[in-house]
């Protein structure tokens, strides 16, 4: 698979990008997210991701987002590197994070997630989608295209907690090499069991869904895709198996979806032991954009890790890539650009 | 005095407006800050302000912000009404609210500023600084003219602070009819008492100014102002004595101010109590742009408040009408929007 040029019938004149950032307690799990060097760690992967994006290097958070046991530089570094590269508006959304970055982030005033086994795994799941919703409309006229990433440590569980409630298979991706996907099954049986849910109850119930097995960056972009609806804006969103949820959330709400679509990396498509391509397929979406940034091609190791399945897919790495493809850039030139904030992040290596 | 046409050579093409909002409990000292209708109701000003200019309406706060005796409305009303009539792009700041709104705002981290008879006033001066600094960076790209306005109760009292402590007169206005100039000076005398500061003694070093002395709205708007220097995009501060003391601490933090620019109301060039024209010519402004809403003419009391001195100024209202005349709109249609508003409210009869 090669990298896709974006095939978009009118080139955007004002594109943005936009990044949810959240936390669920449900990333304290032992063994669960490898979205940081160690279950407490990632605490502050957002905020690491967020100052990285903004300044190529982290200022207030104690160690730079890694993935053992290699210690994979995060791939908000792709992220940071398309941002670069086209200067494109950004924002940073703060839905629900327990450490907040030093760089400034529009605030949700939502709460941190809670563990997907207690009753409630997010509290105030309208008010999140309500708050979200004025900001889209606040931004409908600064853009005409928006993509969205995400990043919060622990969001493939609830992903597929949240899969699960609206009856879908839930064989979501991983951050780690070897996918803790009976893990992960494991806890969401409980979460499940400790609502009260079956497969497929909530179909007819997205927010509760959310509410009982979901994280707190759910709501947020459900919100962000209806304050653009009706608009000439189009929304990508961009992220793996945790996006795919989303998009099953907003289709079962009863929202348009003739205008979203879904941009990842090839290594989550790619990822056999999850089902992203028969998720988006069964889902419906129309379009699904796949960036391959040729790490295979590096003189940095670090970046080599991405090719044999660590880490894939995080802070809207794929849909930044899409972006820079909108702009004109090639893959070589972007995987440069990573090359340089790897090296001046003395990282990857 | 009339609604001044502005005068700028070439039409900027991406305006936007931003509204630092920021609590001091100095205003919870009684009798000193009439934006709300108690002192204690003052918490929610800069909220219910927030709230008003992006929906039209309070959300979460408990009371329409409003200032005694006639229960005048907040001058978010106009900003309300310049934003809607030019569709602009537009941020809030939270810069240290004590009550924040049920609307997004950029979180810049800051804690509200403590009463200026403590010996501290604004904590990490510099970090709020910095943040608001990089955040100016993020949007340089999204605006060539940028307006900042303010809303944080206390703030001429603070305003007062700072400027004495640089060395200027502090005759700064007010949102009450009766001008409480004795009670302010009485504060800030205590205030600089409290820090062992005299007249004058802080002209070299402004960050220390507003640390002992001033509020967290402050060192935000310096910050973005710094953060857009050397690039194509023009600044205007919208707001009375108080945007004159972010002048004068940017002045002495030597900052370039060729293009910089203050916007306000007649109200508040008007004030006899208060010395905004004199505090100008001694800072050396270059332009000062004085918006007129002409209030005289309206047929909802309340407004005519205004003519007669309650309020005069707020929520960057005096520059939220300078941007509404860089999009044609004239004094008659901006009365006539503002009236839309309070009807809707039901407010300033």
């Amino acid at each position: 698979m090669a990298w896709i040029e974006p095939e978009v019938k009118e080139k955007p004149k004002k594109p943005m990008f936009l990044c949810v950032l959240s936390s669920t307690k449900t990333a304290h799990i032992p063994r669960l997210s490898a979205a940081g060097k160690t279950a407490e760690l990632t605490d502050y992967t957002p905020a690491g991701d967020a100052e990285l994006m903004e300044t190529g290097n982290i200022i207030s958070v104690p160690v730079l987002p890694m993935t053992p046991p290699y210690d994979t530089p995060t791939p908000a570094i792709m992220t940071r590197s398309a941002l670069k590269l086209t200067d494109a508006p950004y924002h940073f959304i703060n839905s629900g994070l327990i450490v907040t970055p030093d760089v400034s982030c529009i605030d949700l005033k939502a709460k941190p997630g809670e563990d997907i086994r207690e009753p409630i795994a997010v509290n105030d799941v309208q008010g999140i989608y309500e708050r979200a919703k004025l900001l889209a409309i606040r931004l409908r006229n600064q853009a005409d295209h928006v993509i969205i990433g995400e990043s919060i440590p622990g969001g493939t569980t609830t992903a597929m907690g949240v899969l699960m409630a609206l009856g879908y298979d839930g064989n979501v991706s991983s951050s780690a090499d070897e996918n803790p996907l009976e893990l992960k099954r494991q806890v969401v049986e409980e979460g499940m069991k400790s609502s009260g849910l079956t497969f497929g109850c909530l179909k007819d119930d997205p927010m509760k869904a959310i509410a009982c097995m979901g994280d707190p960056m759910m709501p947020a972009v459900m919100g962000l895709v209806a304050g653009f609806q009706g608009t000439e804006t189009s929304v990508v969103l961009a992220g793996g198996t945790q996006m795919a949820a989303v998009y099953a959330l907003i289709k079962h709400m009863g929202l348009n979806t003739e205008k979203l679509a879904i941009a990842t990396t090839r290594y989550v498509v790619e990822d056999k032991s999850a089902n992203f391509i028969e998720l988006t397929r069964a889902l419906g979406v129309h379009v699904v954009y796949v960036a391959d940034p040729g790490f295979g091609k590096s003189s940095l190791k670090g970046l080599h890790r991405y090719e044999t399945g660590t880490i894939k897919e995080g802070a809207g790495a794929g849909g930044a890539m899409y972006l820079a493809g909108l702009f004109g850039i090639t893959q070589d030139q972007f995987r440069a650009e990573v090359e340089n904030v790897c090296k001046l992040l003395k990282a990857g290596h």
